[in-house]
């Protein structure tokens, strides 16, 4: 790696850790003021930390479980290979939870602090008040970014060999995938029994402070939404970087080119777009929340395309790489316009949806479902079409290019993932102030503005999910790529014969197939009925203290619900019901893989990567549909609040809470965490193998 | 052919239909006294075939227009190929489509009759009446398959060409299609639009006669559950017996050995034992009627077992043939033992689901969908054990042997398929004899009489459908090589490379994957909005008679519900939704054939079959699911009937209707006019392809 390249890198990821702490210091010095709001805002920092603890003691326990594994048998079991490696992929994995859980923490810690100086700032204007949460949401996007870039760039810096990034991009999925999980399970637990007995049973607001869930709820929205999916895209950002590197450094090492100099220039490019963007962020004067975070993303996209041009220009980098690249930054602004169709209200889906609820909850589930399936062909298209573009424009290069440009189309497609993060923060941090601001009381002008600026982050995030959704299929593609690289790594030292791809007519790779569609669906089932299991013990708890604490329904003066026990109950069924789907997902990976070898691993990442997207778009599609179908009626249409139709559409929003927040986006991380089991355990699966 | 074969194919098939003609005689020959029921019976039968007649008007003009596209374009373009072959194939396809509407049309003409029967015969005790709704079925039965192997055994033995029965199947499949999918849309906009008015809004029951819907719903039963069933399933068989016939005839030609002469033997046998199995079926002292149902399942699969084997031993056929049969066999039991555990109220899913509807419909949906999606394992695992089976056990016989191995799974899972359909059709005929019986105040014995005869009903319609997927699965998957086998049969002839496979990272492959996958997806969708749009329709105008017409909420003597314009909207709505869904499977094929070429298309049906069977079986499962947690709680647990569990999973059971009965089954005729648009357009894609 090109010393110049380095010292860049390490520049632009502290860049972004300053801008990080700038944004902090400004968001710290906003006023906070009203000591109701501090009181609660601080309840739910305290049960959003408190969980962070509980779950981090048990991932740490995990993690280290798996690192003594990963000692004993990476890259090659510790008796047959060099020690020296098994102890620098220990490392390398160890360092990459650490780089994970500290970007999760960063982001939880900034947002339970932003949450109530956003609340507060709307009382002077919905400007003061956006830019509270959008710099909130900022910490995140720097933290992580800044923090996948310098980890990578240490790691392959100090080893010089990119299946070390496959250790440390194993790291941090393997937190992910539990963090995103638990998260999940916590936050929609929370948020399904608030609702299911706060709205539906009783019909009191969304953020009443009579409901012991209500805390709860908030301390969910920052344990899933930030902390979960600040590592969900530190994950994915990490994966789509290893995943280049392995490609890159293999084609460098056989023939001296300096593709690994490129995707290090690319990246750092990108977040240096991401760190302008997001120091001219605003709100414009038409007052219009979701304009302003769409238009940071357009100029961070611009900014990269002409900034990586001029690098490719004055380098004499390759024109071919730059297009593969951009293909993917294209096709993720595409796929992110036609997710937001299926998800605005000011379109048909979400429209019909609506109208559909007038005939009650059945049918809003059914036409829901049905938008939800349509919404996956736009994006599997436009996942398709990129792979294809990428492939064919780089295949002229040169052997191993033609995989090395799909790779480099997800590096595009997530390179301002910096903004994408911070865009998706800002989300549960308006949410918060929302809640905070109606049981702090401040009035109904207030409110309404944070309402506007929660529905802008909805809006939002279904785009951002889009975006997420396809830079991991990308990825994960050319995770397919970097395994087969890998195997022949192995396979050359081992005098085997070379993998040249994965033949569907082979049975092995049929039957791995088949079973490998199978695992995201019993994947994402066994976190859902984590979420249901909880939430009937939630919602058990929550009709007790209405029964048993005098005052609390009528809404007492000086009568608290007891908040403490929804968290502990969150919390508690999180943690337990997170670890058998994530073990599940491992272990299925590592039968198959000692069953079938390497090419039924070959079918098996393949079906899972393409069950695992339509899943993953289904499910978050829908999700956002149904939630923005019942702002809809909210706002006054089909009957408005209280309606008939307003019930069933909150039937359909419970529905799509767990597809979109828990299932949904967990999927990403799951393909990833498998595709990064394939690789590591390649030698295994190529010489231990069964059949 | 061995003309001995040939003499004894068509002698059973003789046989089947002879045994349906007996079977229909004894039906018509039980009485029918009961004035009032005849008339409603009549007014069902008249229904149905208002329906049928409309319908096949419809599909006969669009047969015709594929008949023309056909001659002038296969199996080669006829200012290229030999004009004779374009009107044999056009031939073969019409000769197809009027088989598969025969079959519907039988099937359905018995089962109008049968209706009444069983339900008078409940009077007299519940053995009377299962024989009843048995023997009416299995007419169905017998047609059905008895037409399959007829019309097979027919174009093959005076064609002599395998190619040939591809276009008799794609006949059979694209009426399937339409079939399936106009049935299943009818079937549950009346079902739906009945329940959302009569149980959730007025609290009626199911099949209260004051209802404008409820004959409606009861011929849709008719169209969509045996009509639509009957052409599902003949297409499979038929389809099965294509694969294999292709791939045994091109070993057949290229080593002079006598595969197809196997083929025809083991469906033959497989219908003899069917014949068998139905002459001796009947309830046992144990008043069980799903015992009776899947006992006499058993008995036929063991005197296939038998058969097959004195055959193989006498004629010195094949024993790993064989093996490849019985495997395919097993695992279709096994697929439908694991379906049972999901759907079964005696099982932990079912009442799990029933519990969790105490917290309302919002997590009635949630917990179904994940055991749906749970219930996803088992079979697709059964499917890739067994084509990996059949595969290893078939390929020492030589080159082109392990693909066929496959569909000689297919063709073994699917050779009790006589049976399988009895079974089938039984449900829509009690369930329709429970209608009639409530109708026509027979009173409360018979009323229970026919409702654990209908609930037998749905247990064994959960199994035969596991069946099913299962079969259609291991039947796509051979038409794959089918596909293959057709290409290079077209590639040797013109001088092109021959293709050995599809390599997942060629980038043709892995675009038509992710393309196809979206498919089914797609065509559910689509499917499915057209069941909403169109009980949305329904609603209003049972709505409106319950407004307009005097008495009949009150349900005074002699005020009757205009049942036929329920049935008027109920058809309009069908025919003018199937269409669409159907074309664009027919015509996203074509386009991916043509821009990508035969590697697009590999991959576009591996992603289809994939993701086909993925949502195929969970929406299935989820959906009979759903049914039975409902009847588990009107059953008396959980509050019972009109409680609000109840009416959740009344919501879950709405929920399921179009998942189980219009999306699910119909997913299987996708999957396979799709392989067969591949083979059948294997020159062309071969040729005129873009990329």
């Amino acid at each position: 790696m090109n010393i110049f390249v380095f010292i860049f890198s390490l520049l632009i990821s502290l860049a972004a850790f300053l801008l990080a702490g700038w944004l902090y210091s400004w968001v710290k010095k906003q006023e906070s003021n009203n000591q109701k709001i501090n009181n609660i805002a601080e309840l739910i920092r305290s049960g959003a930390n408190t969980f962070l603890r509980k779950e981090y003691i048990i991932l740490a326990k995990f993690a280290l479980i798996l690192a003594i594994i990963i000692f004993i048998f990476l890259p090659e079991p510790i008796w047959k290979g060099n020690i020296l490696d098994n102890i620098t992929i220990t490392f390398a994995y160890i360092f990459g939870t650490i780089f994970s859980a500290f970007a999760g923490k960063i982001g939880m810690f900034v947002a339970t602090i932003a949450n109530k100086k956003t609340a507060e700032a709307a009382v002077k204007g919905i400007r003061e008040s956006f830019l509270s949460g959008f710099r909130g949401g900022a910490v995140m996007g720097m933290s992580v970014v800044g923090a996948s870039l310098l980890g990578v760039t240490l790691v392959f810096y100090i080893t010089g060999n990119a299946t070390m990034i496959l250790g440390f991009s194993f790291g941090a999925s393997s937190l992910a995938l539990f963090a995103k999980a638990g998260g999940g399970i916590f936050t929609k637990t929370a948020d399904i029994s608030a609702d299911l007995v706060g709205k539906v049973e009783l019909g009191i607001a969304e953020d009443d402070p009579r409901n012991p869930a209500v805390i709860a709820d908030n301390v969910g929205d920052n344990v899933g939404d930030v902390a979960g999916m600040g590592a969900d895209l530190f994950d994915s950002h990490v994966a789509s970087l290893a995943a280049a590197l392995v490609m890159g450094s293999a084609i460098d090492i056989a023939s001296g080119s300096h593709n690994t100099t490129t995707v290090f220039i690319y990246a750092s490019l990108g977040l240096l777009a991401s760190i302008i963007g997001i120091m001219f962020a605003k709100m414009g004067k038409s007052n219009n929340p979701t304009r302003a975070l769409n238009l940071s993303t357009y100029i961070t996209t611009g900014i990269f395309t002409v900034l990586t041009a001029l690098a490719t220009w004055i380098f004499s980098l390759e024109w071919r790489i730059y297009g593969a690249a951009i293909t993917g930054l294209l096709v993720g602004v595409i796929i992110g316009i036609t997710t937001d169709y299926f998800t605005n209200d000011d379109k048909a889906p979400v429209r019909n949806v609506a109208k559909a609820s007038k005939s009650g909850p059945a049918l809003t589930i059914i036409s829901g479902t049905s938008y939800g399936f349509l919404s996956v062909l736009p994006a599997m298209i436009g996942i398709a079409v990129s792979a294809f573009v990428a492939y064919k424009i780089t295949a002229p290069l040169g052997t191993g290019y033609a995989l090395f440009g799909i790779s480099m189309a997800a590096v595009g497609m997530l390179s301002i993932v910096g903004m994408i993060i911070s865009n998706d923060a800002y989300g549960p941090i308006v949410d918060n102030a929302r809640g905070l601001a109606e049981m702090g009381g401040l009035g109904e002008d207030v409110i309404r503005i944070t309402d506007e600026l929660d529905s802008a982050g909805n809006t939002v995030k279904a785009v951002t999910k889009g975006f997420a959704i396809g830079a991991a299929g990308l990825t994960v593609i050319s995770l397919l790529g970097a395994f087969i690289s890998e195997v022949n790594t192995a396979a050359i030292k081992l005098d085997l014969p070379l993998i040249t791809g994965f033949d569907i007519m082979d049975p092995a790779v049929f039957f791995g197939l088949l079973i490998g569609a199978a695992v995201p669906a019993v994947f994402s089932a066994m976190l859902m009925l984590g979420v249901t299991k909880n939430a009937e013990r939630m919602v058990k708890e929550i009709h007790r203290q209405f029964d048993e604490i005098p005052g609390l329904v009528e809404g007492k003066e000086g009568v608290l619900p007891e908040s403490d026990k929804c968290i502990e109950i969150a919390t508690t069924g999180a943690l337990k019901e997170l670890i058998p789907a994530g073990l599940f997902t491992i272990i299925i990976t590592v039968v198959v893989g000692i069953f079938g070898g390497v090419y039924a691993i070959g079918g098996f990442l393949t079906g899972n990567i393409v069950s695992g997207l339509l899943l993953a778009l289904f499910m978050s599609n829908s999700g956002g549909l149904w939630d923005n179908g019942k702002k809809y009626i909210e706002a006054g249409n089909f009957g408005g609040k209280g309606s008939d139709a307003h019930k069933a559409a909150v039937v359909g929003d419970t529905v799509g809470d767990p597809y979109k927040d828990t299932a949904g986006p967990s999927i990403n991380t799951q393909i990833t965490v498998v595709s990064l089991i394939a690789s590591l355990l390649s030698v295994i699966f190529l010489t231990m193998s069964i059949f």
